[in-house]
Parts: structure tokens; C-alpha cells; sequence
């Protein structure tokens, strides 16, 4: 409501990105494109029927994430990639911007959709983060869908896995393998800096203003040591501010930490007054850049006017947003 | 170096904190008294050998919190609280003000120290963030000390346990039990607010003007699911980065987690130019209490000049700092 008593209704809009990284025209095939297309624009129909009808924009962020999850194109739920003892551990986050509630589940097998294992943390549990068997007996107790380890077995993400697991690999979803490519870390882990990262996640406002974001990811191929990326971080994969904006991130997790991406843009539009396209700019195209060289990936931002920011440091990331009219974009490459 | 080839020495200094809450004079006995203070000045003695001796604010960062996770006083290392499954599952995190690395290990209960496995991540790894077993086998394979779980057994905390196991409370350290004090969420978790926080931690500036922070806890009594508080998540319960300040917390980690206090007071200090004290100061006695009532907590904080903030808005907190000449001042109460 407005001084005047009249409801005042903000412009809705929804964006969504299903992973960053070196993600080429010509190693793609036109059917896959088409693919990885259509289900983004699954996933932003969800959220637009959501926001369409008046709902939340926590609800739209939620499905819209959750569509994705369904899907073995993206390197969450459902074709989450394998570690290197051959399980699917996954993460996710999701945060309201209207109260700063946030709820994230992180090292989970056996939640089919772990986005709504996150909300069910923020929603039914005074906790914000939980992790492995006990995010999942949570989830258990709150009636959430659960899936055998066949559920989200991919046979693509299984041969990734394969290919690597016996070189001590560490590989950031589906990655061009190209040898001339230094690893820069301690060779037992040897990552693979020139990666495409399958993480998914949506931002959305809704009619009354209020900003939400969701982030979801099956982590990299063959990590170990119950490795934890920026997904389920709150401030890292995941922000969302009315005041400010909502967040979600895809990218090399570890400099996506260090740097706290998702809540830094919202911090440099607060407290330098900046717009979200610069603040998540120089984010993403600098400071992660500066950060050594491995800052890769990206990030989709929305603020409580509509505006939509998705820059990304990567060849490509798959991304789309909606907005009132309906009409739905979706990109891959830059 | 300066631009005349000159060693610039910078003033070194070191704060430490034990925890913070509801500390009330009267419930504390003069023994214990004693006994809190003697040991925040080992660990501010074993810190200022360090940084005396010309070595790093890591180092020394590292030395205090271990010096405090060995004690049985602190709800860190050796005194750690129980879980709802009578365990001790701890949290650390460690991070570089010069490169911005850093490191954290969540959910461990065999590790002696984990502020060091934390260290380990963030030098012998290419990952942030370890959890669970994963972070278990890490540090066996890098040497570190494991323990057994009667190194941590501590009667006070097991009593503490066995005083609330079956009422399914939740208890952030010892706390004050009062009848008066509503749930405010869910029953079935009843958390009492009223509480003290055992978390401990470090910040330091070196001879070199590079600063570093740590934190390592033993989280909840009673905690259940997995729950992971604030301390090992880098810009929440732990940040450093020589251009602003080194901050580490203590509180209910949820409130911590939402409002990424740590990397907050960095960013109001870059962003707004406002100094450390100003900057403590608002996240912790503004932006936590205006987030619901149930923000309590502190943090230590430095700059690259030697200032020291240590605002906390509870009762109580354990804390205390030493500089240049070698002079120990620790403190309780407000």
C-alpha cells in the first residue's frame, strides 16, 4: 500500500542461469542447444505462472529451480555429478528478501529436490544450515521427496566420472579437457581451471516488491573430503535483499567464497549507491577476475524495479529471464 | 618495503575473544573468574611470541585459538558441547588478509585442533570449505593430530547435555535457564535465547601490515541435523583482508550467517570509508538487534593500524587484546 491506501504494484520479472564456464558453439550440438534452451524456458514458464498469478517471488524462485533440478542437462539434482567415491552429493540455498530469512542444505544424496530442502530449513527450522545425514533426516521428517541413488544416476555424468576418477581429478561439471591447461593448485588435486559449471539458480520480485533467490548444484566431478562450494554459502551463491537485490551464483565456488559475491554486489549498491548492472560488473568482470585467475563463472541479480543484471567472466553461461509481458530470452554463449 | 627501499614496520597487535552472551557477575564464581582470564592471556601471550618475534599474523592467529581449543573453558576443541547425538561435531575457519585465501572444516570430531585442519584446507588444498568425514580424512592424511572422543569428553558439558537431551532444546552453550524466556520458533527446536556463546577466536595485524582471522567452535548443545553455525563460514564468523580490517565472531550463528556480519563490517569500511569502530559498531549493537531481537553476540575486530574494536551486545563476552609493548588487557563483562 502506498501513502493513499492504494496497493501499489511493483513490476514482476524472474531470471534464472543453469551453470557458467567454457561452454563453446563449436563443441555443441544444435540439438543440445535446443535442449538446454527449451528447459530453461521450462523453468522461467514455472516462475512467470507464479508471479503471473500474484504469487511469491520465493515460490517462483523455488519451482523455477526446482524444473531445473528435474532435469539431467544441469549439474543439479538430477544429473548431479559424481564424487570420487561415485555418489551425488548435492547443495542448495535460498533466501527471502523481504525478512533476510535464509535456509541451505549442503553434502545431501537422497532429497530429490534439495532447493526445497533449503526452504524447508529456513521455513520450519530456527537453523539456517544444515549438512549431510542430518539435513537429510530433516528432510525425511518434513515429508519432502526423497530418491534411490538410480534416481539420479546420469549415464553422461557416470562416464565424466569414469574418465577421471583415477587421475585425481577434481572437475568442475562437464569441462573441455584441454591439456595444455596448468593446474595451479597442489597437483593431488589438480583441477581443471577451463570448466563449465552445471550449477543452476533463480532470482525473481514479485508484485508486492519482494526479491527472492535460489541456488542449487551437484558440485564438482570426483571432489573429495566432503568438499563444500558457494552454493549453499548465504552471501557467497546466494543473497537477497528488498533493499538492495537477489543473487545467485555459478562459478569456480571456492573464489566465489572468498569473495562473497552474492552479498558484495548487494553491499556495493547499499553503501556506494550504485545500480545492479555496475555493482554486479565489477564483481564479477573485476574484483573475481583480479582475485588470480580462477575466479571464473557468473552470476544473475535482479533488483525490486525489474532491472536484470547476468554478467559472467566465462565463454558462456546458460541463462533467460522473464518479465511482465511474458516474453522469454534465453541465452548461451556471450 | 617502502618506495625508498626502506623495511616499513607496522605496530602488531592481537585480539582474542571466548565466547560471548549472557555472562552475568553473579553466577560466576571468582575461581572462574580467574581461571577465564588466565587463559585468554596464554592465548594472548602465545600470540604476541609470534608477532614479537617478527613472525605472521597467521601464525599467530592460529597459536591463540589453539591455545583456547585445548582448553576444557571454551566451547571449542577439548570442551566442545554435545550434540542431540551425544557427540562433538566442530566447526572452524581460518583466512589470509594478504591473498584472501582461506580455509574452513565443518562437522569434525576427531580433529584435536580444528583451527589447523582449517589452516590445512585453506594451504594444502584447493578448497575453502570440508565437511564431515571428507574434512576427517583430509587431515589424517596431512598429520594432523586426531583425538579420541574422551579427549573432548568434558563432564560440565555433559551435563549440560544430559540436563536437556530429551526436552529437544537446543542450547547455544551454557546457558542461563530461565522459565521466562518464550521460544520463538518452532517448538519442537525451543531454542533459548538467553544464552552464552563458548565460540572462540583471533585477529591480528603483523610486523608486515598483513592481517589474518580465526574461529573454531563446538556449535549447540543438543544441535541437531547437521546444523552449521556462522564460525566456518568465510564473511559470516570469519574474514580477513588487509585493505579493511580481520574479524571474527561469536553469537547465535544464524543471525550471523544472515546478516554476513564479518564481511559486513569490511565492506562498510571500504564502501562508506567509516572507521573499524564505527563500522563494529553498527553491525553488531544496529543492524543484528534490529534484525529481531534475537541477533546477540560480538566479534573482534582490527585494522591494518592496530585499532581494536570488540562491540558485542550481550551481557557478556570474553575477550581481550594485547600491542606492541606486551601490555595484556582481558575483560568479561560490558
Amino acid at each position: 500500500m502506498n501513502i493513499f491506501g492504494v496497493m501499489t504494484t511493483h513490476k514482476f520479472a524472474l531470471a534464472v542461469h543453469g551453470g557458467a564456464g567454457t561452454i563453446l558453439k563449436e563443441s555443441m550440438t544444435p540439438e543440445l542447444e535446443i535442449a538446454y534452451k527449451e528447459k530453461l524456458k521450462d523453468a522461467l514458464d514455472a516462475g512467470y505462472n507464479v508471479l503471473k498469478s500474484g504469487g511469491s517471488s520465493l515460490d517462483a524462485v523455488e519451482i523455477a529451480v526446482r524444473v531445473m533440478e528435474d532435469s539431467p542437462l544441469f549439474n543439479a539434482g538430477k544429473g548431479a555429478v559424481f564424487t570420487a567415491e561415485g555418489k551425488n552429493e548435492m547443495d542448495a540455498s535460498i533466501m527471502n528478501g523481504k525478512t533476510l530469512e535464509a535456509g541451505a542444505v549442503a553434502g545431501v544424496t537422497n532429497i530429490k529436490n534439495p532447493v526445497s530442502a533449503a526452504r524447508k530449513v529456513m521455513e520450519k527450522s530456527p537453523h539456517v544450515m544444515m549438512t549431510g545425514k542430518g539435513a537429510e533426516k530433516f528432510a525425511a521428517e518434513q515429508k519432502l521427496e526423497l530418491a534411490e541413488p538410480e534416481y539420479f544416476f546420469d549415464s553422461l555424468r557416470w562416464e565424466q566420472w569414469q574418465k577421471i576418477k583415477d587421475s585425481e581429478k577434481i572437475q568442475l561439471d562437464h569441462s573441455e579437457d584441454k591439456g595444455d591447461v596448468k593446474p595451479s593448485f597442489d597437483v593431488e588435486f589438480n583441477p581443471n581451471p577451463d570448466s563449465k559449471f552445471g550449477t543452476v539458480g533463480a532470482v525473481a520480485v514479485d508484485i508486492n516488491g519482494n526479491l527472492a533467490a535460489a541456488t542449487s548444484t551437484g558440485g564438482m566431478t570426483n571432489k573429495k573430503f566432503g568438499r563444500i562450494g558457494d552454493s549453499p554459502i548465504i552471501g557467497a551463491g546466494c543473497y537477497a535483499n528488498n533493499k538492495t537485490c537477489a543473487v545467485s551464483c555459478t562459478g569456480h565456488g571456492e573464489y566465489f567464497i572468498r569473495s562473497i559475491v552474492a552479498y558484495d554486489i548487494s553491499a556495493m549498491m547499499e553503501y556506494k549507491n550504485i545500480s545492479l548492472q555496475e555493482a554486479a560488473d565489477i564483481v564479477v568482470n573485476k574484483k573475481l577476475v583480479d582475485l588470480g585467475g580462477q575466479g571464473t563463472g557468473g552470476v544473475i541479480a535482479i533488483d525490486a524495479h525489474g532491472n536484470i543484471a547476468m554478467p559472467f567472466n566465462s565463454p558462456g553461461m546458460y541463462r533467460g529471464f522473464v518479465k511482465e509481458n511474458g516474453e522469454v530470452e534465453v541465452f548461451i554463449y556471450k
